[in-house]
């Protein structure tokens, strides 16, 4: 059957130029290009394969991940593949691996942390991967909160060395005292307030060692790891350093460190294929030039002190790492999209008259009504994703110039678009494995897989709950600035409305209870504004001239059901605050009801512009030629309990049982 | 450490006597002393150990299932369980095997559409596991809508033999004429409109081989097969065959059953121990009398007919079903509130003053905004279970009678309940696994095994948003009753508030668009309707008298919890209708937040009274004691990862790296 385009009779049916989509979804014809290149370089390649990851084993998992970094290493250094397109590369391979972090986080923190002097040692050895990188920056005990990490780094002046060490309470001096009081008083509530009364439940067992660096728990020769800076006996707050772990001889982990591997995580393959990491340091010496000191230093006198380069280039770190979670969050949901699409076109459910074929399922309301809003939001997401790219730019200019009047705003709004598109991605593609039926729970669809592998972004780099709290204080520090007479700040860029809102500047406020008091609101609140945020971008991205027939008309639609879903699903705040009428409400709802009509016939060529293969897909459901059943039917036999008829195991528990053998049977 | 209980400080500080709580929990003094005796034996009991499920392979896991079934079974034996027993014994277990369909579908359709006949002949052997069953009702091509299945069982009237077949392309009369419009056509959509409009489409290739039923792929000897009857020529709908897919000797597929497993599903344990199957048959002839025959007959003679037994009666067992997956939901719920809630307490982030402890989490509004509504949500499933276990009881002796009044109604209930419960419980996990941070991301934290295993309700025995339609078109068939006066239909049980609306009798309807146009408000509405029942139906639970200390007033808050933060959810509804104002909404939030501090310190208490213990939680973070931090450092290290310090792989694919020997190196 190959040739047959099980959908050609919906891609005829699009009223709009996809090649020219296709343009606008990449952000250029050049980023169109190596996208397209190197996407089919990766899927051309068996080397790349990665239907059979989810029958192998942890260790098979982790093996076949390690061959295949290895193997993308040679293609890019055989090919003299440019950095953007090694980059490309790296991320149609589709699998986490250490690199990610070696890429991601190890290099960029020597670039944004090291002096001129480390940089110029260590880059050019990890640029050659004559090293390997990790990023230790959370223990067991402190994820979220990297202030009261546990870890030390205490200077040793005599040999000018710091000392890195994971301190537990089997080695500190409380030990016997604990032991004491707690053995004693098995069950009874009073050792545990003796012991947080005390402070001492903050250092439990074991709570300060490292734990889930990505690429630490097997293959990193390096890390950048955190830890309270110790000099003289005075602490100095958390520093990074950049600590050997592992000889670069036999690959075992070097004195003083213990170093694994935390175990199995989410989904069948996803994130087992990186060797996320427990590491606990043992009084490790380091030389003190190995402390990160572009922002502070410790001289071999033992003297702590400040550079002249700003503590705010931390933020500007900050804000880069944040704006790539967002792109990664636009391609992750429409990847989740275009699966759902295609087969809601492919599916056929009730509705047969006549002996006839049965109803599409993209033709069902309830399906337009979850599905189009998330087509919409992969859209939106991918708009926003390029404004921060441009934020992110204009930020770095500002502070090479010494202006920092735009950073706090630009951190809340990385940090708040962040935290609403990862949730909203999250949820996004489990709403499409559902709108998928009981297929999208086989490991063929591709989407448990992409839930299991895409949820940790709404953890890591930030909790996405805390990253709000940070833009509610933000939003209510600038209200509270608007009503003051002494201050001359005016609020910039995605706040500047505030200064338009002006019975929010005459207002007296009348809360009587705190900001703990109120969190949840407050969170509320700044989701609103994140989506206030990408409402309007994408309302100035439609200012622009976009060319090829009937584009722009499709983004229009798309920037229309994004908002009025929006306005749907909180109509509520809309209405108790008076800003729409019910009859507004209902209006807004009749509108988003005809909208999802005009994008029906354009649906599966909307998806088609991602441009993804089916390499990239990886999924049965959303192949491009839409020919499923076949396929599905196929890959089932491919499973290891199929190689044989009758399964391992039915001499020893199936027969028994059918015999009337089972009290005797050897269990 | 033994002993110590890091909780006993918060359970020290609950109002309420637990044990009660754990009484009504359970339902009766009775229920909760079978359920305790019961999962303590199966705890304790290393035979059925799990937590070594996520490390597994495929084949090594499917086995272990079959040896755990085998020695649940050879248990309930030996220790002369009764059925109540034996059935809280497999619920303990914790892990999906043939066994569910062979005693929750193969047992219960014999009895419910069996002859008196049939069922003396099948159920001893089926009783004893002398044959084991499961129940084939989807194909890879129809999933919800039974009517369209394509299997077909044809009457021989010579051999008095029904013929089971799976037609497909491959094997009809059309293929020549399909391989010879398709194949010229190459990438044309003519080709699929001629199929399409001729009818061709909707019996692709394969569509029509079963696909998912549990316990076929490699152990059910026998299905319950549903098939479209065909009696001299004519068709007569779908009904169930009792058909022989093994031999009782060596197991091996009987002539003309092709029979497999359909590989890896969601998370690496969760469903991927229960061997769904692929079945085809290839004209494979049954006895006449393995037709369930007690609603409809097929005689020797090729005459088809109806017995006097009310079709209704499957209704019943619709509404049996669905029942037990709403307990089902509370269950599930419950297990992962009570994981979330002890961590939350053991967990500490940020907020630590003079080098005191930490905040625990649990203390954080925004914590309890998501988590409190989730524990409520758990206490209101629960009763909600039990009363339709009730429903069902008085639907079944009303049918005994001929009564067929309330079938309608208990049907809308159960559908919608099932639909709302299965979605809430699937979300609700998923929220309780983000709330414990990074580490729910662990399989140790037990979280996203338990969602893996649990969000296959949402879909089977009817996928959520189809049951919402039918709730839908059933409130819209009540209201347009209403209105006529011809009709002489009261509303009865959970509708019986629509008389009392007497506006909607006297609206006339100004709708210009048909059920269809308007489907997604619907399912909203239906959503709305399902609610209602819930809390009406926990009320009415609080007008009961509930002994012990607090108890009552424990569930009074949670009740209140869990009808306010609906309406604060959705508001928007209840402000466009004129129900609240929006002081009103600002009111209930305002004593939303005040009921979430009544919660606080009884928490702890309130999930204990679950009486779960730590083998069914099967979770490192919600370990009765506490102790969460050395336990998770010691699970790390069983993992395969770390049965060498050096990984497999480094020789081969990370020396080449570091050593820049990548260009030669073996990949």
């Amino acid at each position: 059957m190959e040739g047959v385009d099980h959908l050609a009779h919906e891609r005829n049916k699009s009223e709009f130029d996809v090649d020219a989509m296709k343009i606008v979804w990449a952000g250029s014809p050049h980023a169109f290009d190596v996208s397209d290149r190197i996407s089919k370089l990766v899927a051309s390649d068996p080397g790349f394969r990665k239907d059979n990851r989810s029958t192998l084993s942890r260790k098979e998992l982790f093996k076949n991940t390690l061959r295949k970094a290895a193997y993308a290493w040679k293609t890019i250094v055989d090919l003299r593949l440019s950095e953007e397109e090694a980059a490309k590369l790296r991320f149609y391979v589709d699998e986490p691996a250490f690199t990610d972090l070696h890429w991601g986080m190890f290099i960029p923190a020597i670039k944004g942390q090291g002096t001129e002097e480390q940089q110029q040692k260590w880059l050019p050895l990890a640029y050659k991967m004559q090293i390997i990188g990790c990023y230790a920056q959370t223990e067991l005990g402190h994820g979220s909160n990297v202030q009261g990490l546990e870890t030390t780094a205490t200077f040793d002046s005599q040999t000018d060395e710091f000392i890195i060490h994971s301190p537990t309470l089997t080695s500190s001096k409380y030990l016997s005292l604990l032991l004491a009081s707690v053995m004693t008083w098995k069950g009874s509530p009073v050792p545990f307030l003796f012991l947080s009364q005390s402070g001492f439940y903050n250092s439990c067992f074991h709570c300060s060692v490292q734990w889930w660096p990505g690429g630490l728990g097997k293959v990193a020769t390096h890390a950048i790891a955190y830890a309270r800076l110790i000099v003289g006996g005075r602490e100095h707050g958390v520093h990074g350093f950049i600590v050997q772990l592992r000889s670069l001889e036999d690959h075992s982990p070097l004195l003083g460190i213990t170093v694994g591997d935390i175990g199995m995580k989410f989904g069948n393959g996803a994130y087992n294929t990186m060797d996320n990491g427990v590491l606990q340091f043992d009084h490790v010496r380091i030389p003190r030039n190995q402390m990160l000191m572009r922002v502070s230093q410790v001289t071999c006198e033992g003297k702590y002190k400040q550079s002249d380069v700003p503590r705010q280039l931390v933020y500007g770190t900050m804000v880069y790492v944040r704006q790539t979670i967002v792109a990664d969050a636009s391609c992750a949901l429409s990847r989740a999209v275009c699966i759902a699409t295609r087969y809601s076109a492919v599916r056929r459910q009730f509705g047969s008259q006549n002996g006839g074929p049965e109803t599409q399922v993209i033709d069902y309301k309830t399906q337009q009504s979850r599905l189009f809003p998330l087509l919409a939001s992969a859209y939106a997401f991918r708009f926003i994703g390029e404004w921060l790219k441009w934020l992110y730019a204009d930020v770095t200019q500002r502070l090479q110039a010494n202006d920092f009047s735009t950073l706090p705003e630009a951190h809340a709004c990385t940090a708040g678009l962040k935290s609403l598109t990862t949730t909203a991605t999250a949820d996004g593609i489990e709403e499409c494995r559902k709108l998928c039926g009981g297929h999208g729970y086989l490991c063929s669809s591709g989407l448990p897989e992409l839930f299991a592998v895409y949820v940790p972004a709404c953890t890591y780099e930030g909790d996405n709950t805390v990253l709000l709290l940070q833009v509610a204080r933000f939003l209510m520090k600038t209200v509270s600035q608007l009503g003051s007479r002494l201050s001359s700040k005016k609020p910039v860029g995605t706040i500047a409305y505030m200064t338009r809102v002006e019975h929010l500047m005459q207002c007296r406020c009348g809360v009587q209870r705190g900001f703990a008091e109120l969190s949840a609101d407050l969170v509320e609140a700044a989701v609103a504004h994140c989506q206030l945020i990408v409402v309007s971008k994408f309302i100035e991205k439609l200012q622009q001239e976009i060319p090829g027939k009937g584009v722009k008309q499709q983004l229009e639609v798309l920037c229309n059901i994004y908002a009025l879903f929006l306005l749907h699903k909180h109509q509520g705040d809309f209405l108790s605050t008076g800003c729409i009428t019910p009859k507004h409400a209902a209006l807004a709802n009749d509108e988003l009801r005809s909208l999802y009509s005009q994008v029906r016939p354009n649906a599966i060529a909307l998806v088609d512009a991602f441009n993804y293969t089916d390499h990239y897909l990886g999924s049965i459901l959303g192949c491009y030629d839409g020919n499923v059943y076949p396929k599905l039917y196929e890959a089932a036999w491919k499973d290891p309990l199929n190689e044989s008829v009758v399964p391992d195991g039915y001499h020893l528990y199936i027969r028994p049982l059918l015999k009337q053998e089972i009290r005797t049977a050897r269990l």
